[in-house]
C-alpha cells in the first residue's frame, strides 16, 4: 500500500499521550485554543474514535459489559486508527491544519503491548498497518506519579480504566520506556498547576510549529 | 503467541466458504442436523459475528450507513475474528465438538482481497495473526454463476451486498483461485438441488470426520 507520508507536508500532526489521569486531553483542548487564537487551523482529535465508525468501534472498547480478548482489544484500536487516519487526519493534514490528537499508537504499544502483554513486534506492525506509515511531527508527553494518580480518582472507570493496580502499572512503565526512546519529545510532570503546564506547552509547541512549517 | 494449533486435537473445525447467495448457510445448517443426528456434539456459527462482542462488530460491518475504508473493514472483520477463535471455536474443539464456521480466512481473503484490492499478502499475514494458525480440517467451498446469483436477489442487501458488479466479480474470482489452490477442497455447484447437495455434503463430511477422529 502507498505510504500516507509522501509528498509535501502541508499541516502538522500532534500527538498527545499519557496514561489515564495525567490531564492530557485538557492540555490538548487548551493548547487547540490557543493555536486557534495565534491564527491556525486547528482539528482537535481522539482516539478511539474520531470518526462515526471509530465511534461506535470506542463504544464496544469501553463498555464494562464487554468481556473482550487482549487481541481483539488490539484490533479494535487500529480499526478505529485505520479509519480516522483514512477519514480525518490525513486529509486534513493535506489541508494544513494543525492536528492534535488525544492518544495514538504509542498509547496503544502502552496499553496491549506492556499492559495487555501482547508481543511489542505485533502491536508496532499493526500500528504501521493502521497508520500507513503516518507519524506525529510533534509528541506531548505526559508523566503522572502513583500519589497524583490515586488523588485523581474520580470513579466513573471505563473499561480499560476498571483494570486492577498491576496492570496500570506496566502501562504506566511502558509510557516511560517509550517516552525515554522517543527523541524530540516534549514532555510534562503531570503534578504541576494546569495553567503553567498549558504555558510551556503553548511555548515549546508553537515554536516548533513554526519550524515545521517555515513561518 | 503461542499457536493454538498445538497438542492433540479433540474436536473438527469444519468451514464453509463461498459468495453470497450460493446456499452455504442453508447447507451448513443442514450438516449441522445431519452430525448431530449422527451422534455427534455440533457447534453452529458465523463470522463476522459469532459472540457477543463479534455480533456488535458485525452490526458496524454490515450496516448500509456506515462508510467504512477497506483497511479498517479488514481490521474489523480480523478483530471479530480473533474473538471468536478465542472466545467459541478453539474451547468447543477443545471440549471434542465439531464446529461449523459460515465463513472465516478464506472470505477475508475472497472480500477483502480480491474484492477491495488489499494486497493479498497483508490480508494473509491479519489472517494468521487473528487466527493464531488455526486452520480448518475440512472446506466445503461453494460455487455460484453470474445467472444463478441474479435469479436468487432478494433485495434485502446488507453493506457488503450492496457493492457493485465489478466487486462481486473479483470476489467471485477471488473465490475461485482460493479454491482451485486449496487442496482437498470439497467443492459444491450451488445451482444443483439443495437435498441433492446436503446428501452428497454428509456423505463426503461424515467420511472426513471418522477419519481425522479415528472413527
Amino acid at each position: 500500500m502507498k505510504k500516507v507520508n509522501g509528498g509535501k507536508k502541508k499541516g502538522v500532526f500532534i500527538l498527545f499521550e499519557g496514561p489515564d489521569r495525567s490531564g492530557k486531553t485538557t492540555q490538548a483542548k487548551l493548547l487547540c485554543d490557543f493555536l486557534k487564537k495565534s491564527g491556525f487551523k486547528v482539528l482537535m482529535t481522539r482516539e478511539p474514535g474520531g470518526t462515526d465508525v471509530g465511534e461506535k468501534i470506542r463504544e464496544i472498547l469501553l463498555d464494562p459489559s464487554n468481556k473482550i480478548f487482549p487481541l481483539t482489544e488490539l484490533l479494535l484500536y487500529e480499526a478505529s486508527r485505520a479509519q480516522h487516519v483514512f477519514e480525518k487526519i490525513k486529509p486534513a493534514i493535506d489541508k494544513g491544519y494543525i492536528v492534535i490528537c488525544d492518544r495514538f499508537t504509542i498509547a496503544t504499544m502502552a496499553y496491549q503491548g506492556y499492559g495487555r502483554k501482547i508481543e511489542l513486534k505485533l502491536v508496532k506492525d499493526l500500528n504501521d498497518i493502521a497508520t500507513l506509515g503516518l507519524k506525529p511531527d510533534i509528541i506531548v508527553g505526559f508523566k503522572i506519579s502513583d500519589e497524583e494518580y490515586e488523588k485523581r480518582n474520580r470513579g466513573d472507570n471505563d473499561r480499560i480504566e476498571q483494570e486492577d493496580e498491576d496492570f496500570r502499572r506496566r502501562v504506566n512503565m511502558g509510557y516511560s520506556k517509550i517516552f525515554s526512546k522517543t527523541r524530540d519529545i516534549v514532555l510534562i510532570d503531570a503534578s504541576k498547576p494546569i495553567h503553567k503546564i498549558s504555558e510551556y506547552i503553548g511555548k515549546v509547541v508553537l515554536k516548533k510549529v513554526k519550524c515545521l512549517l517555515n513561518l
